[in-house]
């Protein structure tokens, strides 16, 4: 096939995609062409239009079709309570749980000095207009537990330890189902540290 | 999110991919989301139109962007000789190989009684015109080793017995770097007994 093949040119673009393989990128091309043509341009269309149908919310930074996300424009939730995550996927994870009635703050990354990403990149300044203007009573940092998260935790903490606003962390410990035997060293030391009472 | 959340559809619609789930999904569609509008809109494109942009070769079924594809167009390729494939990305393995100087007859699809495939849903009367018009010397049928493609196979090689042209099939045996130990019984008995001569 000469370079300037449409198939060429579609597993080219799909190879892009994280965890899809030169190999993997052919196989959807071919199953895309073989398939019903109202597939591929339904597909096609969602992938075009995706910028321009989602934005993000401008309260909390979650994406949604409007200005303000199904969450913030929510009168049910409890806006006195807000969960910071790092990106939307994790507040879809939480919001599966369907316990928790607060709303988010999505900080769209993590402080990542290595990388340039410094607190100016991070929607902090949003974070602390929130807090001064919904009069928020609790805020909930649920970065990811590895370096990043706790460095941007912390981080977080420390900025509004000046604000009369509660500032918790999610738990640190051992997991659901987790041996202790095979459980690291640093998830068993928090587990330990952080251990709770049980009557 | 809503239902007819523009991300929801993403994701549903890329969930209908081979061996995506809706957690790789997921991961794709944010992944779409987060990065440049360009790649998105460029992969929704070649998706949308890969359909119109892509033809089947009227000689030989391969796919390009013409009426006749690249390598029934190109004249160094030995045209007595047609090697038979099932699909398409056959074809692109045995090119990749960079020896077969013959050109192809894609067949998309092998016999599947049981899906109603029969042999008027194969392209058998465009073959046996092409070995009557164009003087094929030899039949090369490289549709797989397994059970449909063994009876395909088989069907075609009875289909051309009465035309004066040699028909061969790829060999069956153990596999480059196959140790014969934790080979199956049928490879193992058909690499017996298609055993050749070495001196």
């Amino acid at each position: 096939m000469a370079p300037d093949d449409p198939i060429a040119s579609l597993i080219a673009l799909l190879s892009r995609l994280p965890g899809i393989g030169e190999r993997t990128a052919a196989r959807l091309a071919f199953y895309v062409l073989e398939g019903e043509p109202q597939y591929a341009d339904a597909l096609g269309k969602a992938l075009s239009t995706i910028h321009e149908e989602v934005t993000r919310c401008e309260i909390c930074g979650n994406y949604g079709a409007e200005s303000h996300c199904g969450i913030c424009q929510d009168p049910r939730r409890d806006e006195t309570v807000v969960c910071i995550v790092a990106k939307v996927p994790d507040l879809i994870a939480l919001e599966s749980l369907g316990s928790f009635r607060g709303r988010y703050h999505v900080l769209h990354g993590l402080l990542a000095p290595l990388d340039g990403i410094g607190p100016d990149q991070l929607p902090l300044d949003a974070l602390e207009r929130r807090i001064a203007d919904q009069g928020l009573k609790e805020v909930i940092i649920a970065t990811p537990l590895n370096v990043e998260g706790e460095a941007t935790a912390l981080f977080i903490a420390d900025t509004l330890s000046a604000m009369s606003v509660k500032v918790s962390r999610i738990a640190a410990g051992v997991p659901h189902g987790g041996e202790l035997e095979f459980t690291d060293q640093v998830t068993l030391g928090r587990a330990l540290e952080d251990r709770r009472s049980v009557r």
